[in-house]
Order: structure tokens, then sequence, then C-alpha cells
């Protein structure tokens, strides 16, 4: 195995961003070396953090010999365009999800790379989470049986936390579907093999102060006639991390006197006023405070997660798995690295560097995007949605 | 209020019988008077506890003066006859659920009660327990807003119980849409008004050996835009009550090293021994063991269920309600009664002593039956059906 560090280059030093850093920091496979954003505070930052350059736009870092990836983790409108330049200067992708907010984005990113033969992975997402790829495993062993239905929900803080206009603004890629079922429809296509047939749909918009969906239920159907049920809440209610262990989705243990904050946060701020709140508690932001390099004790998780087998459920918690079998049920703990999010580089580095396909590759995400777009048009149309774009899951190594 | 009991007469001394019992038992306003069942084990018991005459035919027991109303307990596919014999002469009738199995025998039902102008309560089913009805009287109240989405779920060993043939035949009235969706569309329908307007569903039948559904999956729409996600799974793998604090769905603390016992006891019976189980267990027979007169110390239930309205989520459990609000969180203890499932009296006593409509009417449950034929029938055409039989709920006292 090469062991020179892949050379990054970072499109946007925001809230994905800083979410993923502790990762780039600590894997050795990783050098950051250059990055573009708006905003001064960050750029400022990641010149004295990382002696990585700093450019004005991303064609211009796309030039720069010395990025071998970009990780593109601009605002969703803008990751087709992003991705284009990367593809052509001949870069390797890292593509935060959503690949794009409308399927015609999705297969621009598609073809672009397999013209310019770069390898592209899409994530992080939370079907990078450790017992995620556990039960995949475990479920393509065939031993249980065959999958047969799904049943994931997540309740959260998701639509009261700091934003940006246009993250409460559904066309422009705001709202819970374009960036949560975009994790939740990613680990359910994962665990039930890929190709999902139809989707059924509804969704939620009940604070017009925050005018974008806030909530979705969706049934969708797969190949073979295993199916799934999806529920997101991020109306900051009830909160099922506590079905969780009260662990948080990033695996950390989640203080109990923490209800009721992030409403409260935002109870007299104005939009502009939220947008500065979001960019400040960012890399580079006067409010910054860097995320634990280490992993947390616990795995990140996406909410509750059971898949009902022929022979077992399994349900996922931050911990691994509990295999609930015919006789017995048992924990299968899931091994856990100290770098968080280190399955994101073992898919970039497999891709670049042992030219093995990733798992989340952009014909992946773009079906992802699919079931996304038709809960959108289901809810909308009060219909059930065919699905034409979906592709099978790969083998979890 | 008029204090003499209610003679009751009993088609069925199987199991709703053996669960209502501790109900009947202890709450002054009933008296048990009179029986019918092809067994002479439970009937001699019914004789020998409670001096009660015992008949050959519903139609003799049906025209006994003591017997002022009828529970009806008899396997689904009686209902509608045994309900038309009651009403017809003249008695008040407390029949379990599901109502009927087509929705013509509902109707019949619904018609000869119109006729005979004799009251008809339809139960025991969960949406009595205790905290769906603090939650409905809440909802109702309006003080939250108004109620958006519903998440419920529940993951049980239904289908590995003791069963009767016909229990594993659909069309016969058996498999966990028309005996476990009956309690959880009921719950779903008084939570959120009672109009569905209609209904995307899946069902699972993986056990060739157990050749009817075990397991559902529905999404169902409202008047007025609320929608629902109903789970359910008797498949004895994963155990939902480990959501609900350990406590079972009787309200009592489950043993933990119950595990696997279901298919245990069931794995070398064939389908005649099964029956015997079954019959053993329950009132007068070999393997009987009277339940406890007493109430649990929790509350029954059927599961989590999740009610997100404008401004909190109510999330039902064993204890009452945590009422999740836009800046604090609290638990609301439901009272509890020392009589189990007495909500099932309070309403059969206020039909018949104080001529006040009943909740689960059999308008009302047809409307449950409807709503669990559109899942059967979605599942099977993979279509979504519209619902033309709902009745709007009606004000919880």
């Amino acid at each position: 195995m090469e062991k020179k560090p892949i050379g990054l280059g970072v499109v946007g030093l925001g809230r994905a961003f800083t979410l993923m850093l502790p990762t780039f920091i600590q894997d050795e496979r990783i050098r950051l070396v250059a990055a573009v954003d708006p905003q001064p505070g960050p750029r400022t930052q990641f010149e004295a953090d990382f002696g990585g350059r700093v450019y004005d736009s991303v064609a211009a870092l796309c030039g720069d010999p010395l990025v071998e990836a970009v990780y593109i983790a601009s605002p969703h409108q803008y990751h087709a365009e992003h991705v284009a330049l990367a593809a052509s200067a001949g870069k390797a992708v890292l593509v935060e999800k959503p690949l794009a907010i409308t399927l015609e984005d999705c297969t621009r990113i598609v073809e672009v790379a397999h013209e310019a033969r770069v390898p592209i992975v899409v994530g992080h997402s939370h079907s990078f989470d450790g017992p995620v790829l556990h039960a995949a495993r475990l479920i393509q062993s065939g031993t249980l049986g065959r999958p047969r239905m799904l049943h994931t929900m997540n309740y959260t803080d998701y639509l009261y936390r700091p934003r940006r206009p246009e993250e409460l603004d559904t066309r422009q890629g705001g709202g819970v579907v374009f960036s949560q079922a975009a994790h939740q429809v990613d680990i359910v296509r994962l665990l039930l093999g890929g190709e999902a047939t139809s989707v059924r749909a509804y969704t939620g918009c009940w604070d017009t102060t925050r005018p974008t969906e806030g909530a979705y239920m969706a049934l969708v159907g797969f190949e073979g006639g295993a199916f799934a049920s999806l529920t997101y809440s991020g109306f900051a209610h009830y909160d099922s991390d506590q079905l969780m262990g009260n662990i948080s989705e990033m695996g950390e243990i989640k203080p109990l006197d923490a209800y009721g904050q992030s409403r409260a946060r935002l109870a007299s701020a104005n939009a502009d006023r939220e947008a500065q709140l979001k960019a400040a508690r960012n890399y580079g932001g006067s409010a910054y405070r860097p995320m634990s390099v280490s992993a947390g004790a616990y795995h990140q998780h996406f909410g509750p997660v059971i898949v009902s087998m022929d022979h077992a459920d399994i349900s996922l918690t931050p911990e691994g798995l509990w295999v609930c079998g015919d006789m017995q049920r048992e924990l299968r703990p899931t091994p856990k690295c100290d770098v968080p999010r280190v399955e994101v580089v073992d898919e970039l580095w497999a891709s670049v560097r042992e030219v093995r396909p990733p798992l989340h590759s952009a014909a992946w995400a773009r079906a992802n995007i699919e079931v996304c777009l038709a809960i959108l048009e289901s809810a909308r149309t009060g219909k059930e949605v065919a699905l034409t774009h979906q592709v099978k899951a790969g083998i979890v190594a």
C-alpha cells in the first residue's frame, strides 16, 4: 500500500467541514493542503492551522498540483458545478450529501465523473457509521436469511439549529428531506440491497417561521419484496436519542439539561443574526470550539434502526448490533476506531489508492436523491411515486 | 346513578374472556350471570366460579332475562351472527375487536344495532388504555395546537403464541392485521380525530409454517392533513417493550429471561397440540392460572406512540404522558384505577345506564376494520386505498 497521504483541497469551510475536521486531522492518510471559502475568518484559521494555501475560486483550487482530491462541502445547490470543476481538472472527489438537489444535476455529476475517470465518494453520511456497515455485512452474509422489513425513526432539533435562509427554502435544497432523509435513505438502501422500487410519503411544514419540511414519513418498497418505514421529525420536541441510551448523533453522552435550548437560542434572533450565529459556531468563527479530536466513546448514529430478517431482527445501537434471533439475543459490539468517521477516509483511500469502487458512488447517491425527491413529490401529489434510477448496493468489505 | 350491576352473559370463554375476567370480577358494576362455550372445562369452571347459568347456544343465552348485556368473545368470524342474535333479543352488546372481518358484516352489525336501538360497545382494545384516553383528552383540548403526525410501532411474539389453525388463516380473520392492527388503528384514529382518508401498506408473511400476516407497515392520511405511520411485527425477535421501560402489554414488569420462550414452546407442537396448548392456558383449561385480579403497577399499552402537535410531542408510556413542549418537557402521570381495563366498563355503563353514546361504537369499529382491510388490500395491490366509511372521534370525557 502506497503510504503517501492524499492531498485534500477543501471547498467550503462551513458546518460539514467543521464536523469532518477531527477525522482529517487524525487520519494520517489525509493532508489538508488547500481551501476556498467566502469568509475571511475560516480562511485565516485554515492558513494558520495547516499552512495550507487559500484560494479565491474553486477553479483556482482545482489547479493546485498539491491537491489530489477535492472535498466539496459547499452549499447543496453548488455541488454539481463544483464537482464538474474538480473532475474536469482530474481530481478525485469527496462530496457531501446531498449529492445535488435535482436528478439532472446528479446525472451531470455521474457523467462528468465517468468521462473524467475520476473516483467520486459521496459523504459523510450516517450509512458510514460502524454499526450500519456491520449490519450490512451481516445481512449480506445471508446467515440470518433475507432482510424483509426495516423500521427507522429519528426525532431531533434539526429545524431549530441556526440556519442560513436558504436552508429553510426547499427550492434551494433546504429542509429535512434534502439534509436528513439523505442520511436515512442511504442507510435504508444499504441495508435492504439498494434497489428501491417506489415511495409513498407525507411531509410536515407546520411552523410558518421555518417554512420548509421539518418532518416526514415515508414507506419505501424494494426489489424482492422488502419494505421500509422512515420517520423523521426535526421539530425539537421528542428526542429519540433517549432510545439510543442517551447517546447523541455524534456518539457522545447527551447532557440531560439541554432540553429546549435550540428554540431558546433562536427565540430572539432574526434571519441575519441566525446566519451569523451559525457561522460563528463553525470553523474559524468567533464562537468556534474545535470538536474533540478523538472519537466519542460510542459510534455515531442516526436514530433507531431495526431490520427484520427471516431468522432475527437486528437492532442498531451506538455500541453495535443487538441480534435478536429465533432462540436467543446477543449484543455484537462493533469494533471502534479512535478516528471518528474513519470509514469515510477508508472509502476515499480505497478509491484513490487502490482503485476499488466506492459503496457511496455518484450513481448510488443519485439513487438516494431520487428517493428524497420522490418523498417530496409523493407528499405534494398524494400519490405513490415509482423509481427508475436505483442501483444495487456494493459488497461491504 | 342506578346502582344495580349489569347482568352480563358471556359468549365464548376463551382468551379474550380470560383477559377481561379480572375486570369483570373486580368491577361492581358487572355481574357475570350466564355463558356459552363449546368446551366443557370452561363451562364447568364458570358454573363453579359464578353460579351462572350455562347454555348450549347463543340464542338460548340471549333469551335469559337475567342477561342485560351480552359480551361477545367468540372467534372473529362469528361476531356478526352473535351480535345480531343479541341485538334482536334487545340486549346491549359488548363485542370484542375486530368487530367483524368483512365490511358487509360490520355494516350488518351497525344496522342491526340501529334498528334494535341497543347500545354496542366494541372492545377491549388498547385505545381504552388510560394514557391513550389521557392523550386524546389533551389533544382535544386544543392547548397544544393541532395534531400533525403520529408514529407508533409494536414488536411482539404474537405469531408464536399458541394459535388455533383459523388464527393463522387470514380468510378466517387470522393474522396480525385483524388481531393487532385493530388495536393500533383504533389508537391512531382516536388520537388523530377519526377520519382517515387513505392507506398505503405492506404486509409480511415470511414463515411458511405460520402462513398469515406476521407483520405490517402502514402510512395513513387523515382529514385536515395529519398522517400516521404504523409498524407491527409479531415475529418474536426484537421486543419493543424494552422501549416502554420493560413493561409488558398487560402493564406488568417483564421477566428478562423470557426471550425465545414462545418459539421454544411451539417448536415440537403440531397444529392439534398447539390448539390444545392454547385452550389449556385459557379459562377453565388444565394449565389455567387466574390473572392477578388487581391491576398491574403500570398502565397497559400497545407499544410506543408519539403524537407530534404544533407545540409539543406527546409520548405515551405505561405511566402516563411525556409532554415534550417548546421549552420544557414533563411527565404527566395518568391516574390509575385498581380495576384493570375499568375504562371498558365505564363505557358500557355509560351506554347502558346513562344512555351516552360510546366512543367505541359499531360505526367507529367498522371504520377501524375498513383501515385493516385497506392494509391488506394495499399490500396485495401495491396501491393506495381510499376510505369511505370513516367517522369522527367522539369527545373523550
